[in-house]
């Protein structure tokens, strides 16, 4: 992909060379978001970021990833964008404020809302979030932090637990895992499997995949474990969701049992799916995940407004 | 006018040489404004936000304006202000804010709510809207949008139509105009004529006003036409707005049929009164507007604040 | 104490050289609060501003700070950040947003809740007010100001009125006086009156401490007067409110009859504690202890992330 002027929409628009260059962007920049380094490569330069729906953390990761690079940020939170509420369409709300910005991100409730949004704008839009469709900056993220955490993309075992049926995080990265030769383990009961559809994708693209309930066993076999939650609500029986809540959460004394190597993440919040205690192993990266979201973020912003050359970035 | 250290609270206080150096002030920006140039004109000031009353896209430019001429935007948005909520006055709100800004722009719902702000202020003010009355910038975006646009303000017909009657907008837009050799054609139903002791003052300052409820012959005689939307609110008989509501509608086809060459604005957010396809006419000008808020906004902070003389700004 | 990576909890962590140490970083820095000098000794660095609890002059003021002194900041306003409202425990919280600031102002409706967010965090904290418990930013923005109206804080006798009893303001600022040879009048009604376990902190640190309900005669005695807000809501008899809600005004007349050199501040918001005439007084300190608000949080900021040494602060 030619990423200057591009928006960042999908996980499936994204070829290996295309995630590849955003781990090596991500890599340079890497000291500034650590707060190693200062910079100035966005000076001058605008982001809209625009939170229809909140989630302070990716917002915040976003906006501090424009700052530290030297860039300004005007922000819209919630609901509150007036002119949507008076009726005004997506298409024209995005080229309104492209007049204002350099680049725009945008998180919204309904899937497909980024998209009409990325129609009318004149300047690139990143999509964090839209509902139950897609999240490819936590996506490019995660598959950052499994770089940094196993110095490699090939030749692992990636699991992933809790909620796979309606997870947009796991739907966003598996996309992206397909182009490397990884083995992809889905823990998961069957009220919450992988979509059929997305097996069926993964399969096409030659990924070897493994699906399982038992959590001790998906894990065991596991380079990286990636944990969501498993949420009480997606349960018709609640009955059905005590048994399973207690299964899949991991402890340190399991992994310590079970797979002492093992390279922890998750997108976080957590709530009960990883025990505290787990954050005293050398493999817990969920921390380390945050904080690699704001150098995901700064190459997104970067290459996408083609200011890389300075700095030494390429 | 002495720009400096003044108050921006209604149309009312500027004279013709205040408008056309409000003009040229942001024409001087205007490469700023348009992402071509970057600038420290305000480093080292801060605006303080206040948009008491949502209006998103009128923040979002103010603020843009600002963080472009490089200065920093503290903001407060909606019912927040806590201070206020425990019964503070707004002239101690303004006061006290003003010991954290070096100039300020507010909106707030109530007419004359940002003049009793203004009174306690010790840093310039800024209106942004208040209520019913006055929206001063959008006025000044709007005269600058005709100048550009036609490239003069004398001997030309300027058509308005939808809600005369409580459109802030339009209110505070004639009292510019009529400054200027123009002809004011008012295109509006009845219930939502424009005021009779406005249109008393127009004609006490010598400026020519047609009045018609003829869409297609007030439109006809227009070199900019402005509209805005007709609410179906202000009906007391819903049939009476269905009747309406079609006719003050521009098309494509209608603006091709009987006016090819007519500038057309709008204050957005439009809503059905001009229909997607004028998008694609030359006239069409309310999105080229949207950014000549950015530079008038620009204009505005310069001049107040004294700080114009740097970058070649006179 | 040592400031570089200190969380600023509580007044009572303050020793006497503590207090001393931001008085005097405050003045250092007084003249970029006052917008005489720009700065960037904090350039490059992130604040994040967490305003759980609404406190917008708090915010500002803190924001201000930040920005005045080059730095950036990313903000977090009401009950919005949705990975609390999803269950994520405050510690968890504070160690995410650790990745993405430098330093982290935090208000919260509940005490104590600032405290769990700082075990979390990875980076300084500074208490913004967190419920009924601490405010020491207010409590160290109001010794400053006594420090700069009278020129020393030995030898001094400073009243306060209203609700004692509540106020988080007053009990904080007292476990900063105390360090000094200051004699305290405490005017309060019975239902108001300065806590038992206070009163004992104070005399045992040997502070002359005096009670009386009688305002006059409160006021009389002082130097320096604080006045706070006598709170309906907190009387159970409405007629008893009544009574002395009228008691507890200081007028223009009242200072001039009784104590013309009175030094008089607030933490403001005032509602009716002192009139709109007292404004005229040169003693009336309240505005301009708004304005030392913004040199105080200047100071903390640069003290816990130790980039004092720059711009000659020391």
């Amino acid at each position: 992909m030619d990423f200057k002027g591009a928006n960042i929409l999908s996980t499936r628009q994204f070829e290996k060379a295309d995630i590849e260059r955003v781990i090596e962007v991500a890599e340079e920049l890497e000291p500034i978001a650590k707060k190693e380094q200062t910079s100035d490569l966005m000076k001058g330069k605008v982001l809209a970021s625009l939170f229809y729906e909140a989630s302070t953390r990716t917002r915040l990761s976003t906006e501090t990833a424009m700052k530290r690079l030297g860039g300004e940020v005007i922000t819209v939170i919630g609901e509150e964008y007036s002119s949507l509420k008076k009726g005004e369409t997506l298409d024209d709300t995005g080229r309104i404020i492209s007049c204002y910005a350099d680049v725009m991100a945008m998180r919204h409730s309904e899937e497909g809302a980024v998209d009409k949004f990325a129609d009318g704008a004149t300047v690139p839009v990143i999509n964090c979030g839209d509902g139950p469709g897609q999240h490819p900056t936590q996506a490019l993220l995660d598959i950052f932090t499994i770089k940094k955490e196993l110095g490699k993309l090939d030749g692992l075992t990636v699991a992933m637990s809790g909620d796979l049926k309606f997870g947009r995080t796991v739907h966003s990265l598996v996309y992206l895992l397909r182009h490397f030769d990884m083995k992809l383990v889905f823990i998961a009961p069957d009220q919450l499997k992988m979509p059929e559809n997305i097996i069926k994708d993964l399969k096409n693209d030659g990924v070897e995949v493994e699906e399982t309930a038992d959590f001790t066993e998906g894990v065991k076999k596991a380079d990286f474990f990636y944990a969501t939650r498993v949420q009480q609500e997606r349960f018709e029986d609640p009955s059905e969701y005590e048994k399973l809540k207690d299964v899949y959460v991991l402890t340190k004394k399991f992994v310590e049992d079970n797979n002492p190597d093992l390279v922890i993440s998750h997108p976080l919040p957590r709530v009960g799916e990883i025990t505290k205690d787990v954050d005293e192993l050398k493999g817990a990266a969920y921390f380390r995940a945050a904080a690699n979201g704001v150098a995901v973020r700064m190459a997104l912003i970067a290459l996408v407004t083609g200011v890389t050359g300075v700095l030494g970035v390429k």
